[in-house]
């Protein structure tokens, strides 16, 4: 764990797994493709919960739970759907010693077993209409893993809702992928682009999916949330009808919406450096960690008491930090160590401090180191991470703008996307269009943002006239 | 959802799943032995889990997530452990489309693939004690299946912490069972017996298991949380061993502790009666309901302001509360809803009421109703619904004195607790002895309670004379 991590410039890939295993935010388990999430990265996932949960509930949701096994017929009633998930399924054939009849498979999302319920629950426009969310792990049988990125069993939450009509279950797709988006950038620090995928890239059994794609430190985008308008989809798979206002039977309308663990990676990857994690402030598990520094017990009678009252003045507040009084580390080793698990304040106090009134502060992001008095320190502790927030997210932004070029040509795309790196450009390609540039490149169209510059150009592939501006990249 | 339940006295079993449909707790799933937990039953289960989970982190646990396939061959490594659970196991055959070289089943308890992580985690004694919760849905393959009593799947937390002395994880084991205690009264307002399991009852791979045991309407007992003292059983089934401060090496000792989705059923049958559910205000989703009653628009705007200066109150004494406003139900229809839901306090308010500055407050647990003032409601609501808290459990705790009798003879056994109830015996019995009784009258020891009256005695089954007395009951 003192030990530091592969530099990013060596080897991103290494440096990114490192990261992970010395910030004990997970480790690898004896189950191919799945991971172990320790209790720091565990607790980092915690904070996400909390905060997005509170804003769904905000946003008038309500939790649920659905049964994990899926008959396997109900998977193939959406034909996209079964197509886009069937090769990635794992399936429960044996149970309680026995052969089932009909085999289960593990949800690799729910909207059937969901779909088959609402059946049961919607007559009328007057059960219109159901926000549900559910918290739970899903299984998705990945070739290549990478821990927290692409696992085999992650966590997630995936909303259902359904509707009376089109535009309500349009609004409310639009709805979420804006809270994602806000909590992406105002909690995560991390800022996104909104905006639509295209035909190759959305969900099975969507009719449009929303993303928010992020720009990873290797400047390759990274696909953090998706929130789905199925139409009529679902409901004419499940034969879910109601009647409206005007007593007509008509199918119902529908979204769903999710985001997973992945968003731990999504932070380890937005803010992380040769030191490890960098963890913005609003999700860090600790806030500040507090470092007693003595050589005997005189010193450390002296030390405690003064860390005692910075920790009353922290409860007051209500930040969340941890004092580190391991008696067999060093000074230097918990610094490393604090440093490597991200924790935005670290407060340093020794005998001498104590005689001053003062302690030291070093900030993780600029890793600045201050002696202030500690009278000032609380009055300005707040500010100091509200700060930090802030200065995350800004600093993320001008290295996305810096990273961003558009472009004219093939030529230009190839050379803005070979290191990482988005190409805006004018599109207006087809579906096999994409795939040609995908196979030669190994760069997509991340999406079409939803904010448009409203000009017409020229489209670089095909060199007809569009309005349409995309964002190309290479993506995990 | 209008329509009653069936009274308890004429099927309590149809009583139960009768409240548990009504009040939308949850509902029947496509899946054999699955259920959908509801929006409503979920809420409560939320309560739970959230109190839980504070009780755990202050008493030092943190959360971690681990795999929920296991390698089948895991589960063999402990004898009685495999025992216990390949009869309900549910086995992943296939995934990703192709056969896999070796089954994977899904978690029925997590101990297998916790103990393969710990070994890679424990090396010296400055690893231990590591004290790990886990909230997850497990998957136990059940021929009957009751909502929330006994499902195929279900969510549960289970701790696991590993010690470097027996004593540790004794007390640890102990500590735990104490915190379900604590749990089961002061939250779910349900007297429970604490004791230990006898050998025929204990947890396939531990060495002493401890359990809460509650008396439902039916006088039947209820398993409602359990906690294992494992010995190294694991750590030598997983070859985890940990050099001392002597240094030797020595396997882990280990605990074990688990609730369930069980313990909606627990509150369900405790404290519901012929008008369907009663929560305990401390974990209702809603502590209160709002009936605003009026039958035009001018007594509306009349009742409306009225009713938002009373939810301001509650708002301000964090409390959580509905406003019941929807327009087609009558103030009749409502009022059975909300009793079919069990919210503690219901008030109502019409048009005369805001004239006198008073209120309608119905208690659900006495069925009393009272006119009061407004200001008498705002200075006394918290108090009313402490006093329902307490109310609760006091009842509970006299209902299960009541019915627990001291017997002295087998035959003063089966009439004890044939139509329900405790029966409290000396018992000196073997293993063997306990089967014969259990098939004879369907009765099991349910625990050697730790509270022993110290005081010697005859068992009523062998003639022995003996110290220990135990709780005899037909349970679920």
């Amino acid at each position: 764990m003192s030990k530091g991590v592969t530099p990013q410039s060596q080897d991103y890939s290494k440096w990114y797994t490192d990261v992970v295993q010395k910030a004990e935010l997970a480790d690898y388990s004896p189950v191919k493709g799945c991971m172990v999430i320790r209790p720091y990265g565990y607790a980092l996932w915690e904070n996400i919960k909390a905060n997005l949960d509170k804003m769904f509930k905000e946003t008038g949701h309500v939790n649920a739970y659905f049964p994990m096994l899926i008959p396997e017929s109900f998977l193939k009633k959406e034909a996209d759907h079964v197509e886009g998930f069937a090769p990635e399924l794992a399936v429960v054939t044996h149970g309680g010693g026995k052969k089932l009849e009909e085999p289960l498979v593990i949800r690799p999302t729910s909207e059937t077993i969901i779909w088959s319920m609402y059946k049961k629950w919607i007559n009328s426009y007057r059960d219109l209409p159901i926000l549900i969310n559910q918290w739970a792990n899903v299984v998705r049988w990945e070739m290549r893993t990478r821990m927290f990125l692409r696992t085999t069993e992650f966590l997630w939450q995936e909303g259902h809702t359904a509707h009376a009509t089109a535009e309500e279950a349009i609004e409310e797709s639009h709805k979420m992928i804006g809270v994602y988006r806000d909590f992406a950038e105002n909690f995560m620090a991390m800022p996104v682009i909104v905006g639509t995928k295209t035909e190759n890239e959305k969900f099975a059994g969507a009719v449009d999916t929303f993303t928010i794609e992020a720009m990873m430190g290797d400047k390759r985008a990274l696909q953090s949330g998706t929130s789905h308008y199925l139409g009529q989809n679902f409901a004419k798979a499940f034969d879910v009808m109601f009647q409206n206002e005007k007593n007509e039977q008509e199918y119902v309308f529908a979204s769903s919406w999710g985001v997973s663990t992945r968003l731990v990676g999504a932070l380890i990857m937005t803010h992380g450096d040769d030191k490890g994690l960098i963890l913005p402030p609003k999700l860090a598990p600790y806030q500040l960690v507090l470092v007693p520094i003595y050589r005997d017990d005189e010193a450390k009678e002296k030390v405690m008491p003064y860390v005692k009252d910075i920790t009353d003045s922290l409860d007051a507040l209500g930040l969340r930090y941890h004092v580190d009084s391991r008696e067999t580390l060093s000074p230097g080793f918990k610094f490393n160590d604090w440093e490597m698990k991200g924790v935005p304040l670290r407060i340093e106090v020794g005998p001498r401090d104590v005689d001053a009134g003062k302690l030291v502060c070093a900030k993780r992001l600029s890793g600045e180191k201050a002696i202030i008095t500690k009278k000032e320190f609380k009055e300005t502790v707040v500010k100091m991470l509200d700060d930090i927030q802030f200065e995350m997210l800004a600093s993320k932004k001008a290295f996305r703008k810096e990273n961003t070029l558009d472009i004219n040509s093939y030529d230009e795309l190839k050379a803005a996307t070979e290191n990482g790196g988005f190409a805006r450009a004018f599109w207006a390609g087809s579906s096999d269009d994409e795939k040609r540039i995908q196979e030669e490149t190994k760069t997509t169209v991340r999406c079409i943002p939803f904010e448009q510059s409203g000009k017409e150009g020229t489209c670089f592939y095909t060199g007809k006239k569009t309005t349409t501006q995309v964002i190309f990249a290479k993506s995990y």
